[in-house]
C-alpha cells in the first residue's frame, strides 16, 4: 500500500539517463525580441541579477550595438561568477569579430539555419551546400580565435535531418567536438513523444545526436506555437540533452519560448537529487517583469500567477483550510508566493467562515472561532449570495467588504447561542439560502 | 531527400492507436471556478455558442442553483445538437437527483476523490473502503435512473493506483461498462513520458486502464500547476484516451487546465486525417473572454495572443515578408488571426521599408516600391534609432508615427535618385546609423 499524504511522501522521478543538466537563459536575447516590448539596459541588468539569485548557469546576449554592449558591461561590473555571459552571432567572421571584441565573452552561439525555407527563401542561398560551407567556415573561424562554440541549428524541426542536418553536425563535431548542438525548435513543430521521427520528434533527434554522432553537449531551444515548448524542453532532458535554453515567463518571438520558471519547478520539485536552484524570487521576478516591462501575467499562469495559491470555490477552500496539501502543488514559499482565500460566486460557507474569523480577529486583536452555523455568518452569506444571484456582480468580495459585513452583523448584534440559530434555520427552511452558498463546503468541486 | 517549403509539405503525425478522439469542455464549470472571475449566465450562453461553432462534442456544467439552471435553459433554447450538455455531481443521490431534475441532461460526471489527502483530510472519511462504497453506490444510483456516467477519478496522480484506484475502476466497469473514466490530474502532477510509473505517468495509467481493465472510454482532465496540462492531455490521446476535458484559455482553479485552443490546434494541424473542428473563431472567442470576463491574455499566448503573427525583429520580418512560412507556424486565417508588422527596437530596415511603403500607398492610393537604400527611408530609420539609443523609448513606433515620418520625409522632400543617396552614404560613412537599424535585414535572428 502506498500512502501520499504530504509533500515528502511523493516519490521523485529519475531522469532516465541520469546526466547532469543545466539551464541557459535567453530572456535578454530572444525574450527581448518579443514584438511590442522594449527591454532597456537597466532591465537587462536587473534580469541578470534575478538569474544569478536563482543560480542559472549561462545566458546569451546580442553584442551588436552600444546598448547591447553597455548592458554587458553593467552585468560584468556586478562581479558575479554566474550566469556566464555568452554571445550570439550570425555565421560570418564580421559577427564573430564583434563577439571577440567584447572583453570577457568566451562562448558564442552561431546561427545555422537548416530548413529549406530558411536557406533558400530567407537567406537567398543557392544550395544547401552553400549554407553548409558558410556555417562550417564561421565555426572554424570562431574556434581558431579561441571561442567556445554553440551551433544554433535553426528550424531543425522542419529540416531534412537525415540528409542534411546530421551530416552537417558530423562535420561540426570534427571541427569542435565540444560544440554545443542547440536543437532550435524555431516554429514550435517539435513533438515530445517517442515514435515520431523526422523532422519533429525530439526524442528521435536527441537519440541520433547522442548515439550516432557522439554529441556530448545537446541543448534544446523550443518555441511555443503549438503549446509544447515546455514538454519539448523537458523531453530534451529526458532523452539526453544536458541544456535547455529558455526565457522567463516564456517571452520571445510570436508565442514565445519555454518558460524558465516551469522548467525550474519541474527540475527542483520532481526530479530526484536536484537542488541546485533557488526559486524563492520567482514571484518577485514576475512582478518586476509585469511592472517594469509590461509583460501581462494572467492570474492562472503556472508558478507565478496570482491564482496559483488562491482559493475560492467551496471544495477547494474547505480542503485547503483543513490541509493545504489537498489542493496545492507545493508550499507557496518555495516560489515566494502567498496563499490567499477569495470569496466569490463559487465559494462555500467554509471560506466565508474563515475570512470572517480572520476579519474579527484582526478587528479585535483576539482569537475568535466562528462556527459555520453562526446566524450572523449565515446572514452575511445570504447578503453575498443575493449579489451574485442577481447576476450583476462580476467581482470577488473584497477584504474591505468582508470587514464591513463583519462590523454590520457582528459588532452591532448580540451574540446568540449556536443552538438558537440552528433552531431558527430548521424552523424556517424557506429562509435557507438557495444559491451556491447554501450548501456545505464540499459543494463545489474540482477534479 | 525531403523538402519542406510549404505547409502542405509538412508530414502529419499518426496517433499510434488510430482511435477516434473527441473534446469535452469545462470552461463554464472548472473554468468558471477560477478565483477572481465571475462568469455570468449570458457569458455561459455565448461560450456555448463559440463551442458550437468550433464543433466541440460535449460540455459539463453545474446544476446546483438557479443561475446554473437558467444558463442551461438558455443554452438548450438555442437548439444546437452539440455540444451535448452534461451534468456534474458529487457522489450522493441528492446531487444526482439534481441532475435528473434538469430536462435534457442524459450524462453526469460523478466526483470520486481517490487520493488519501482527499479521502481522509478533505472528506473526513474513515477509510478507503468507505470512499469506495460511497462512489459505487452513487454510480449505481445514476445508472439505475438511466443516466450515462463519467467517473471523475479526482487526484488520481497522487493516489495509490494499483492498490486502490484500479480495483475501484474494475468495480465501476462491472456496474457500467460504458462509464467514461476521467483521469483527473487534479494538482497537475501527471507526467507525459513513458517509463514513469505510479502515480504520475499518464502513459502507464492509460495503458493499464485500456489493457488490464478494458476501459473503453478514457478521458483526461489535466491541471497546469507544473506546466504540463497540454502535453498530458495530448499524451492521453497518444496512449489511448478518446476524450480530453479542457477549458478555453486554460482558465480554472489555480494554474488552470489544459487549453482547449492548443489541443484543437495540435489535432487539426498536426494529426493525420483530422478535420472535424473549425478554428476560425478562436481569436474572436479570446477577445470575448478578455473583454467580457476580464481574462488577461499575454501577447505571447499560443494560438490567440496578439504576437502569434506579429513580427518586429530584423531576421523575422525580413523572412516573413519574403515567405510567411519561414517564421509562421500556420496561416493566420486558420484561427481568425491577422499578420502584423511592428517597428520596434529590434527591427531591421526591411520591416521599416515595408511599413513606409504601406503608409505611402495608403496616403497616395497608388502602388509605390521603396528601395531599402532610399535616403529618406534611412533618415526615418536614423530618427527612430535615436529614440531607442537614448534608452528611454519603451514602446513600438505606432502606425500614426510612421505616417508622420512619411509625411515629413517623403511628402515635403523632392524625390532623388537611388544612386545619389548611395553615393551620399559611401561618402559619409560616419553618418551611417550605428544602432540595430544600421544593419541588414538579417541582423537580428531567432533560432
Amino acid at each position: 500500500m502506498k500512502i501520499y499524504r504530504d509533500y515528502d511522501d511523493l516519490p521523485k522521478i529519475k531522469l532516465p539517463l541520469g546526466q547532469e543538466v543545466s539551464i541557459s537563459d535567453s530572456t535578454i536575447r530572444d525574450g527581448a525580441q518579443m514584438p511590442g516590448i522594449v527591454v532597456r539596459s537597466h532591465h537587462k541588468v536587473k534580469i541578470y541579477e534575478y538569474l544569478h539569485r536563482i543560480g542559472i548557469e549561462k545566458l546569451e546576449t546580442f553584442v551588436y550595438n552600444e546598448r547591447d554592449r553597455k548592458a554587458i558591461k553593467l552585468m560584468q561590473d556586478l562581479g558575479y561568477e554566474f550566469p556566464e555571459i555568452t554571445g550570439w552571432a550570425r555565421a560570418n567572421p564580421a559577427d564573430i569579430d564583434m563577439v571577440l571584441n567584447v572583453d570577457g565573452i568566451e562562448e558564442t552561439g552561431i546561427l545555422m539555419s537548416v530548413s529549406d525555407p530558411h536557406i533558400f527563401d530567407k537567406m537567398g542561398l543557392k544550395s544547401r551546400e552553400a549554407a553548409e560551407k558558410k556555417y562550417l567556415d564561421a565555426l572554424q573561424y570562431a574556434v581558431d580565435h579561441g571561442l567556445r562554440t554553440r551551433a544554433h541549428i535553426e528550424d531543425m524541426t522542419r529540416a531534412d535531418n537525415y540528409n542534411f542536418v546530421f551530416p552537417l553536425v558530423k562535420q561540426i563535431m570534427d571541427i569542435d567536438p565540444d560544440c554545443t548542438i542547440r536543437i532550435c525548435d524555431t516554429i514550435g513543430f517539435g513533438v515530445p513523444f517517442e515514435g515520431v521521427d523526422e523532422p519533429y520528434g525530439l526524442p528521435a533527434i536527441i537519440k541520433h545526436l547522442r548515439n550516432e554522432l557522439n554529441v556530448k553537449n545537446i541543448e534544446t531551444h523550443c518555441h511555443d506555437d503549438f503549446g509544447l515548448a515546455v514538454p519539448n524542453s523537458i523531453a530534451g532532458y529526458w532523452y539526453g540533452a544536458n541544456w535547455s535554453n529558455v526565457t522567463f515567463l516564456g517571452i520571445g518571438e510570436r508565442a514565445g519560448n519555454a518558460e524558465l520558471e516551469k522548467i525550474l519547478l519541474f527540475l527542483m520539485r520532481r526530479i530526484e537529487g536536484f537542488d541546485k536552484y533557488n526559486l524563492e524570487c520567482l514571484v518577485e521576478f514576475a512582478q518586476f517583469m509585469e511592472k517594469e516591462i509590461g509583460i501581462r501575467i494572467p492570474r492562472n499562469k503556472s508558478v507565478v500567477g496570482k491564482n496559483v495559491f488562491a482559493h475560492e470555490s467551496g471544495i477547494h477552500t474547505a480542503g485547503v483550510i483543513k490541509n493545504p496539501f489537498t489542493y496545492e502543488p507545493y508550499p507557496p514559499e518555495i516560489v515566494g508566493g502567498k496563499r490567499t482565500f477569495l470569496v466569490g460566486d463559487s465559494s462555500g460557507i467554509e471560506v466565508l467562515r474563515y475570512k470572517v474569523q480572520e476579519a474579527l480577529n484582526e478587528l479585535m486583536n483576539v482569537h475568535i472561532e466562528v462556527d459555520k452555523n453562526d446566524k450572523r455568518l449565515r446572514e452575511i452569506q445570504a447578503d453575498i449570495q443575493k449579489l451574485y444571484n442577481e447576476d450583476k456582480r462580476v467581482s470577488c468580495i473584497s477584504d474591505e467588504e468582508i470587514l464591513a459585513y463583519v462590523k454590520k452583523y457582528f459588532m452591532f448584534n448580540p451574540m446568540v447561542s449556536k443552538d438558537m440559530h440552528r433552531q431558527d434555520e430548521d424552523d424556517n427552511p424557506q429562509e435557507a439560502p438557495t444559491g451556491k452558498f447554501s450548501r456545505d463546503p464540499h459543494l463545489h468541486g474540482v477534479d
